[in-house]
């Protein structure tokens, strides 16, 4: 029932208008003309509303299903991933040494926006292998990456991460799973791994796991984990499939949403594996992933949430029912479209802020990781990994409320499976869960990556918000609507940085405490900062007599939204933080 | 997998040291003493916590079945209503004239959040009954009463509410059921009405509907509605059933949760009917029982979340994942329980403090309501009138807040559907939409409520705020913790309507702009104020040296972290209000 348009105008808007690709000093950038990516964009947005936008009902209701050891996809989802792969989609930003495209990781995430909005459980298959490719290359041998690689860059295998058992989530210390030693050099891997999104399906000729385990000698806790290669079929010396490994299905969990994706119980039992990386620094190897893997979810979270969006200004413009008060909009008919009450407009508003905010943030964040590898700018690393948490939590978090209000707009038939909001409700959640819990990354964000660098990317991070106000002084509408309320924001930010510095000392509980909503506050300063940024740039084509004027206005009164009903937020952020420990940690456990 | 245990000390704690009902000067109330209402909500706990906890996950998985135009409800829920049946639960606050036991509605109110809280959808089935049995005792003839009410208040026949239609949701005067007039007195009823909550089912022998229909002579809109009891079988004169009426289930809604309720399309077909209270007055008819009705919806939206809270806090207890900041708390072990972690205790703390003034709201709304029942006070009516948005809009958004908090905790096993706590969050979503979405209520506090009676509900909602902080002048925790923070949020919550009135007479959108946030804005104080109030009662029974201290001091705790950490909230709603209607309303319909 819901459908799909891919905002081509609102990504080139950001890729070009805002951080103007094109221009950037970076390998690969300078062919990111607006002709090129609004191609690229396009053939893209195509596949999404045309072919994936429908399957999402359809592996919703049909989800998967496991027979004789063999997981099945739902219907259409083969000849979907085959159309993926025939396109190239799951090459585009890999290494051509491999197959790739090589195009940068910003494009490759245009893409997955669209590939997510329209169908999140599918595409989960090729993200999960995009996962597993980015460590294989970033850590394998020659051998490893020859033999793997260019069949993972085509998704003709798939590939996995294994990391949680049943009693070892957060804290992989616990795991259990161990690799022993061979003569050959190979480990035989035992154990049970759950949760492995797309652990198994029929959609590709092998599956490729990446599993952390323990090896001998290593010591206890996070630091005797490695990180092991070990598929489904193993691979012959010619590059042919050879005998099944020992690593099976042990069950399909049954979720609250993504159901088209297959999440397995895999069990190890002897499986024959190869070391990935150094002995005992799997954790590391893991963590070279993250800031990637990370800002992929904080995609889901707010690309889920556009295509609720979407769908409920439809409903909103599309259903009568009552009057504006202001005097009758639709004289001729029953009633009022909905979207003349100003109570369905704020609701509306909400989102649309959020979402554009949010795919400026997920871009700059991808750009800057371009900027890490591609130029080994190490101050664009470290930005990146700060923000890295807030995009993960606040975007899954932020995503996930938009996806529940763009349900409400529908009323009674919101809460009707066959409408396919709730489906967006269901599926948006997983994001504020995986690849580790927002309150982990909350944790991340205060714990590790705001003292990091003696806190120099956080300086850095202060010190852009400084410069784009600096910037804006000489404008007045910029200065009002944007430059102020930011510049109040980013302050309620550093106080609350400050108060846990302060604090720190004595009382470490207080940063911990006070840590969501400092992800909470940083988010909104993060995205107080994309806007006004969007702003300068729409107020720029609009003097300089853009040819789209409706689309600039548009652009400067959804930012003005978000800097004078979202950024007040920060001010309650504060106050929570202030208010310390003390009254978090007020009770024994056994007083709850 | 989840257990549900009924939180009587705490109730005993909001009927007794807060709302002291027993020394209250109305009929019934007198016998409600301390041992009176421990042995009713005990009696009330053990069906819950036994017979109706362990159904909610079966009526989740089976859902309801339609067979040949039979609807089958899930496995043991027959069983389970005649156990609530015999137990007299459904007479509970009835009128005993018609064999009720004639509690005062605050008891049954008080068992509603035990049997809601353990099985929701189960419940529906008498909370649509009582709410039906309602309209009929206040509107019903003399013959009518007779008729009816003896089988519904023992709910050998259950009832039905009938609004909305395809096309007419919110907007009731749009509906299309047609009434015909017949030479008996009767009328035949012709039409299609959706999302009839227990529409049908095999727990009772009959199931009577109440159908808002337009018969001819009413006029255009919502004044040419009429109320109608629509029988499925209809009833002989000496009180047997008799013919099949010509009302049918035409669907059963696939719904996001509350699967153990048979969610109706219901087809009436020249049905036999008979007028409930005066023609075209139907609306009016609707509105006496919508207090009560909307009510029972924020009893709902807090009682699901305190299922899944107490879930997460035995989560959080048992499952070990790292290790406390502050030294292992559990040396012995791999690692310390995930309560020890202070994001835990944050969003625990958040759940707890929210849960406890929400019981507190919904039980004096009650209060209220049999303030102006049984007394006629008129006062008390206006004042519940006022609340009524309030309690159903905020409740009912901050439960399924919480109840997606406490599936958090649960990390990616609450995403399994096996735990149950995505349960938990899917029902609870329901809540915020049925019986007027969250946003009607919003425009039904601000564009009705407010204004009403010239303005004298609200000024005495300020009247009892001032009142009880200044009660507590002399006290300087009780000041600090609870009377500054209350008065600064109440503040706030009087700017917020002066901002209304100042801009009421120019810009009507103003107020409808800002609903929503008054809405959360008055909520906030309403649990402030209940804090207050439970805060002073717990320091007077620590001060008269009560023997259960521990209690009283969590209470204390619990109190002072709502006003430190959840009150700040009005700030900012107060900042979203008082930006108006421009960024709201800025963008044309066709630019979203």
């Amino acid at each position: 029932m819901t459908t799909y348009s891919a905002p081509i105008r609102d990504m080139q808007f950001v890729l070009h208008d805002v951080l103007d690709i094109s221009n950037q000093d970076l390998p690969g950038y300078g062919d990111l003309d607006r002709d090129f990516t609004q191609a690229v964009l396009e053939a893209a947005g195509k596949l999404a509303s045309e072919v994936l936008a429908p399957l999402n009902a359809v592996g919703d209701r049909e989800g998967c299903t496991l027979e004789n050891g063999v997981v099945h996809t739902p219907r259409g989802f083969l000849e979907a991933f085959e159309q993926m792969r025939e396109g190239g989609w799951t090459a585009l930003d890999c290494d051509p040494e491999y197959g790739g495209q090589g195009m940068p990781y910003v494009i490759g995430l245009a893409a997955g926006e669209m590939f997510s909005a329209s169908n999140m459980a599918f595409t989960m298959y090729q993200g999960l292998t995009h996962g597993a490719y980015s460590a294989i290359h970033a850590h394998g041998t020659e051998q490893q990456k020859a033999t793997y690689l260019p069949k993972m860059v085509s998704c003709e295998w798939t590939g996995t991460m294994n990391l949680t058992e049943p009693h070892a989530g957060t804290d992989l210390g616990l795991l259990r799973t161990r690799a022993e030693p061979q003569q050959d050099g190979s480990y035989l891997i035992t154990g049970q791994k759950i949760f492995i999104s797309a652990g198994d399906h029929d959609m590709s000729q092998n599956v490729i796991h990446l599993v952390l385990a323990k090896a001998p000698g290593g010591g206890e806790g996070t630091k005797g984990i490695s990180l092991f290669i070990v598929p489904k079929f193993l691979v012959d010396e010619d590059g042919s499939l050879g005998d099944r490994n020992a690593v099976s299905v042990g069950n399909l969990e049954e979720k609250m949403g993504i159901h088209g994706n297959a999440t397995c119980v895999m069990n190890y039992d002897g499986a024959k594996g190869w070391l990935l990386g150094e002995l005992h620094k799997g954790m590391r190897a893991m963590f070279t992933m993250m800031n990637e893997a990370r800002i992929g979810v904080g995609l889901q979270g707010y690309s889920v949430a556009e295509a609720a969006y979407q769908n409920a200004v439809a409903y909103a413009r599309d259903r009568l029912q009552g009057r504006a008060v202001t005097g009758d909009a639709n004289p001729a008919g029953p009633a009022d479209p909905l979207i003349v009450h100003p109570d369905i407009r704020r609701n509306l508003m909400d989102q649309k802020s959020f979402l554009e905010g949010a795919r400026a943030l997920a871009f700059w964040g991808a750009h800057l990781i371009d900027r890490a590898v591609l130029a080994e700018d190490k101050e664009a690393h470290d930005l990146v990994s700060l923000l890295t948490p807030v995009i993960k939590g606040f975007l899954t978090d932020k995503g996930f409320e938009t996806a529940v209000q763009a349900q409400q707009v529908f009323g009674g038939h919101g809460y009707i499976e066959e409408q396919g909001m709730s489906q967006f409700v269901r599926d948006a959640r997983i994001a504020m869960i995986y690849e580790g819990a927002n309150g982990v990354q909350a944790l991340d964000l205060v714990g590790r990556k705001l003292a990091a660098e003696g806190g120099k990317p956080v300086m850095a991070f202060f010190e852009l918000v400084k410069a784009e106000i600096k910037a804006h002084e000489g404008d007045a509408a910029l200065k009002a609507g944007f430059c102020e309320p930011l510049k109040a924001a980013s302050k309620d930010l550093q106080s609350a940085a400050m108060f846990f510095m302060e604090q720190g000392m004595k009382n470490p509980n207080a940063a911990l405490a006070g840590s969501y909503d400092f992800m909470h506050l940083f988010g909104h300063v993060a995205l107080g900062l994309m806007w006004t940024r969007m702003a300068a740039a729409a107020k720029a084509a609009l003097d300089g007599g853009t040819e789209d004027p409706a689309f600039h206005e548009t652009k400067l009164a959804t930012g003005r939204y978000y800097m004078a009903r979202q950024l007040p937020m920060t001010a309650a952020h504060l106050a929570r933080i202030r208010s310390g420990a003390e009254p978090v940690m007020a009770l024994d456990a056994g007083r709850f």
